[in-house]
């Protein structure tokens, strides 16, 4: 039989992968389940983009350009300009999902062996899309401690060596929460600079910073746009996520011919998608408005919540929809899987994600849980008094 | 200035790119142009495919499962039974479109610097593919002399080395139309089997075989269970390119597993386009049978026009819509930017992928183009009237 290759063999299986079955089982017993495990938003989607979908009179469903409907592209160059970004729509590449463009800058900009450095815990997939190009992450701890902020500059020289190729940052932060300030950006931006090195930044959770705090991109720092890499999405930004839609965003003419070549390869981004991407960009600034304050509330349940349970410690999560939790437990994965196995409060349970995902550095966030506030507040009080009850019962 | 990877700097560019400013300035200068350059057919697609989107009643735009609705798998496998590939839906992921399959496929099997044999001239994005996971083409040629047949056994087993993972097949093929028999098949599996390697078929063709012509899976050959790997598409079959709809199958658990882990990477495939796709499952069999009278019309004119000019030689397809032919001019890159940049016949032009870009071996098929026959059939009776008239005058 023939044999897979190492490449698959490595690569990883998502965090929850190993939960998946017990949630199965336990939806069969008629159980319900609060699921604070994943990053799929509950809230609707702009009207305008699913109405534009409906209302298209496509005859032929043909391959867009593979940089993407140039209409689109322009109108979010716009967009971008709106959020001091600026960006020219030469400068833009539209890719299937946020995922398609950070595969395509892993590909523009390394290659097998070299070394990325990325702050941790990190958005577990980065791992994949790693795997898949040969590329070695260098995991650099950031600490619930300190709200999981950058960690020191000097932590970062010691790391960067002959092979570092770029430091990958997501901001606002999954599974963090974090939103770094200016200075953090601005430090960033002189070690970039300083060793030559591409910062890629995913902004797909741009919008999503509460608290009146401002979100401040990588491509607003004029000096850094030979090394600045943006990815972005519709996903989370409209609760788009089915659309697979994203882009890659730079300045650098090399970096976009290179991942102009991958995109050729792959011929064009979905249409459909794009036809309800560009209709998404009228959406009023009222939805949005809307969304944060929801989302807002929902931050200050759950954090405050989590807080008054014994033995719980929670970073304040500025942006995005996530926190990670640090558990009385010692292994958080054995308590993921006995929430979905043993436990049930009536008839309920919750799921949440072990956070050793989201750490490269091996026997890391042992303790901790991801946590995404996607949920109605009401369901969300639930799950955390879920929560409670069920982290006393399992320590007895 | 940080710089761009190797392999970035390696990815090959579509064979047809540096004639696309041509291209575009001729059209610029009002200048009409049939172009027998590219795969995008302009059959329209099935109604009912179009109307499942405009009718969705999405409210959420979620993260579908990674490998796919369930309930279109299960509609696929029912449409792979019925075309003599015994599949189940847990044998299918969907993906993508086909490439984003031939991407997986790619990850799941080969490390950086294993071999892949492909017969060639082969559809150029392979390259492409190949560069992205850092391995390498071994091409075997086969000949416009004998229609592009499947090249001797004995020629395949000469480049088998220590490193060759699969031998990679398209049929139909894309550039050639070449329509592998049962007894090609059937050898390749033989080859397979004796040296453990994967056969990964690109089928995304399969419905175009003309002439009665039977299309013969790799799926269809039990003893190769273990060993074969099929990548299909929706975007020729149902004239939906622009869906970005595939899937990759195989009855192979390690594979499929394999592949899942890229495929939970990337999240999911578009939702849009599986309600689309899921929905063309429905077409009825008189779309293909107009499809299949259309395309053999539009062969016979193409051929029979091309057989007619002097010094031109062509191999005669029996599936998919491409050509190769071989025309009596050294450098058919030359004349293909030509074409655009100084010829005209009332104001018309043609523009042509030069063939050399379907190759891998350096040097060959200079003198060839891939013409693509998805042009009305008048477009390419006057298409190959200025073909001829350009020769002409091209060899003055
Ligand atoms: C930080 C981050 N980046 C990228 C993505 C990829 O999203 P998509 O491919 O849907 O744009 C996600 C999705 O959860 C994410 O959380
Ligand atoms: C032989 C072959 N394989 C795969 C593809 C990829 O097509 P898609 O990604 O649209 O399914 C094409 C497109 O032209 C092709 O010709």
């Amino acid at each position: 039989m023939p044999k897979i290759s190492n490449k698959g063999r490595n690569m990883p299986e998502s965090p929850i992968r190993k939960l998946v079955p017990y949630a199965e089982a336990a939806t069969r017993k008629g159980r319900n389940i609060y699921q604070l495990n994943i990053g799929q938003p509950d809230i609707k989607t702009p009207q305008a983009a699913l109405d534009a979908v409906k209302t298209n009179d496509i005859e032929v469903l043909s391959y867009s350009h593979s940089a993407g409907f140039e209409s689109y592209r322009t109108k979010l160059a716009a967009y971008y300009k709106k959020n001091d970004i600026p960006v020219n729509a030469d400068e833009i590449i539209v890719t299937t999902g946020g995922s398609e463009a950070l595969m395509f800058a892993m590909g523009s900009i390394t290659d097998p062996g070299d070394e990325v450095i990325i702050p941790e815990p990190f958005y577990a997939n980065y791992n994949g899309f790693a795997t898949a190009s040969g590329v070695n992450i260098v995991p650099i701890k950031s600490s619930i401690e300190n709200n999981f902020a950058l960690p020191p500059i000097s932590k970062f020289e010691e790391l960067i060596s002959e092979k570092t190729k770029a430091i990958i940052l997501c901001n606002p932060g999954n599974p963090t929460g974090y939103l770094y300030t200016k200075e953090e950006i601005e430090q960033l931006a002189e070690i970039a600079l300083k060793h030559d090195l591409f910062i890629v930044a995913d902004e797909v959770y741009r919008e999503f910073a509460y608290d009146g705090v401002k979100h401040h991109s990588i491509m607003s720092i004029p000096k850094l746009a030979q090394n600045a890499i943006m990815v972005d999405s519709v996903s989370k930004r409209y609760s788009m996520c089915g659309a697979r839609i994203g882009c890659l965003v730079s300045k650098n003419q090399e970096v976009m011919k290179t991942a102009m070549k991958f995109a050729q390869a792959r011929l064009s981004p979905p249409t459909f998608a794009q036809i309800a991407s560009e209709a998404a960009l009228d959406t009023p600034q009222e939805y949005f408005d809307e969304v944060i304050e929801e989302y807002t509330t929902r931050r200050n349940i759950l954090i405050e919540g989590l807080e008054k349970i014994e033995g719980v410690k929670v970073a304040k999560p500025k942006g995005a929809f996530y926190c990670i939790a640090e558990l009385p437990v010692e292994n958080a994965d054995d308590f993921a899987q006995w929430l979905l196995e043993e436990f049930e409060m009536d008839n309920e349970t919750i799921m949440v994600a072990p956070a050793a995902g989201f750490y490269s550095t091996p026997n890391t966030g042992l303790n901790q849980v991801r946590i995404a506030y996607v949920l109605k507040k009401e369901n969300l009080i639930r799950a955390i008094e879920i929560l409670e009850v069920a982290l006393k019962q399992y320590n007895k």
